[in-house]
């Protein structure tokens, strides 16, 4: 399929023409459920530790971009508008670009991936290198700082874990989205609120609070109201918007609220037991030390009841080598470390070869 | 809000001006998921017995008319269609009609119903009776005869239990759709099913028969194909097309496949003791009899796993006086049947009016 043309998009590259000039550049894209976003970052050494961020020239943020919940036109187009505002942003056009790293959510099977590429070719120059991974690729990349090693739990309007070792297997659990059964995710909590207050009013479920507290929050009057406002637009992230309700709930005490909480702690932990697992991440005897990156609003560790930490406890009980990970930069940011991890290395390995030679 | 004009579906009217004469029609309409119905019958006696049917002039079918599902627009439109070729085919025009009763799924609030009497009222003359009901009203009816009194369970792509008693009182349970919870449906078995495979496919579930059964129906290759299935096309009702699957997966003995019907089961009979309950049908020892009309694909006894069978095994422990019926005639004839039994009663109401001055 020949893509949409878009070529208003890159109009800004007209006005640049006969700058550049500066380092080579990385295009570092991370595309979720929520929104989209594109980093841009010089090929320049850095040191990465405490003290010291990889470079960031410039940040655009867009809308949805799995293709699967917004269709395909609609994601490519968001897709090419981010990385178009990144680079205009700092200053650059698609001549200084060395390598494109776009990790996005519903890249679940290597048709996805060959699809992506071969649109991605037909708008950079051809010596770009090109990277298309699913979101949680980049989400491990930025608390490993481009390694690809251990796991990733992200938890926010969808769930998905994902994990690599040092020889190169990968493996991944749930990522499937709503219909199928992501019951950890933000979408899956705030829906089982939204039924269960759905089960109290007629009279299936035990009563809850959610029904007041969700009520009030969407400025509804009744339960049978909650049917239209849930279908009156298809977004995911608009559900899962609920879910600071459904935490408020269960501190205050609510059984079902609680409930429904414990259950995604359960899910959450088995997806990642089941990669771990996979790919033997914690060694024969189960005890071998592996990064678990978390990432994601409903990992967010600024309420009292606390679904990150919880996660954790579940899996330090098989795996006590989990080693938890909170990413001190962005995902977009690992897209980019990731490309740029391969391009170091790469040099490195030319230039050994020259040696050898 | 002014509906859309759609003035062109009633072009065929011009050409039977002048017509006429033949008996006050009643059109029925009953609006699921997956279809629309619209019957045409005349207002002439019948007697309701195993001999005699309820007398239809014309039967027309259209898709999909929940508004939740397809958007208040297009389901407007295929209700005015189908409406029309109903009466065309009767040879008749709307000046024939005495009362319309449109059931159809998606009408869950007061709000929904007012809506659509207002769009009707723009359509037919200002003497025509109008019922805007759920489409459950219209399956009750269609094991009653039109007489609104015990409970139905309807379960094919959605799933509704409705009860109504002697003295009008009435009480629904499920029927929220899919994302909030509505597991004993045909879509919640399926999209069971499939969550099923994803499970055992990335290691979080027991292997199932369900995997190759699903893949081989759907011509996949590999679980990981699912998810773009799943997502190409958001019908309801291509999902539910996989409960046949799963009982012949139960059928042969596979123990995730029996679990989810088991499951199904368990919540289709919860709807329907919910009602039961909150109406008082079955009396104050529990064991008054009252009727449960049975309806929907999901519960139809042409399988060895019969899902409608356990489910009244289930609800017989409770209220040993349930009455299970299967409707003999569509719920479309339902609708009608409602319509005919209110202006029949009126006549009536209205001669020993007469009587009595």
């Amino acid at each position: 399929m020949k893509r949409e043309r878009h070529e208003e998009i890159w109009d800004f590259e007209h006005e640049l023409a006969g700058g550049g000039g500066g380092p080579k550049l990385i295009l570092g894209l991370d595309g979720g459920t929520t929104n989209t976003i594109c980093i841009c970052m010089p090929i320049i050494p850095f040191t990465s530790n405490h003290h010291h961020s990889p470079p960031v020239y410039a940040r655009a943020v867009a809308g949805c971009s799995n293709h699967n919940s917004v269709g395909e036109t609609a994601a490519r187009e968001t897709l090419e508008q981010v990385m178009a505002e990144a680079l205009s942003k700092s200053g650059s056009t698609r001549s200084a670009v060395s390598a494109v790293c776009l990790a996005v959510s519903g890249v679940n099977h290597p048709t996805d991936q060959q699809r992506i590429l071969d649109w991605l070719r037909d708008i950079f120059p051809s010596d770009v290198e090109f990277f298309v991974e699913n979101d949680a690729v980049a989400a491990l990349a930025s608390g490993t700082m481009g390694k690809l090693h251990g796991c990733v739990l992200i938890a926010g309007t969808g769930t998905i874990a994902y994990g690599y070792t040092e020889d190169g297997r990968e493996a991944r659990a749930s990522g499937a989205g709503p219909i199928l059964g992501d019951w950890g995710s933000g979408y899956g909590i705030a829906a089982k609120a939204l039924t269960s207050v759905i089960r109290a009013y007629d009279g299936r479920g035990p009563e809850t609070s959610l029904t007041s507290s969700i009520l009030h929050q969407l400025q509804l009057s009744s339960p049978d109201e909650l049917i239209g406002w849930t279908y009156a637009d298809p977004s995911w992230a608009r559900i899962a918007n609920l879910v600071p309700v459904v935490v408020s709930c269960a501190e205050a005490g609510d059984q079902v609220a609680t409930d429904i909480l414990l259950h995604a702690v359960q899910e959450l932990a088995s997806s990642v037991k089941a990669v771990v697992r996979r790919l033997g991440l914690c060694g024969k005897d189960g005890k071998d030390s592996f990064p678990l990156v978390m990432v994601g609003g409903v990992l967010e560790t600024n309420r009292r009841w606390d679904i990150g930490k919880r996660v954790i406890s579940c899996l330090v009980k098989d795996f006590p080598g989990t080693r938890p990970v909170r990413p001190k930069v962005e995902p977009a940011v690992g897209a980019a470390l990731l490309a740029w991890n391969y391009i170091i290395e790469q040099s490195h390995q030319e230039h050994s070869d020259v040696d050898y030679d």
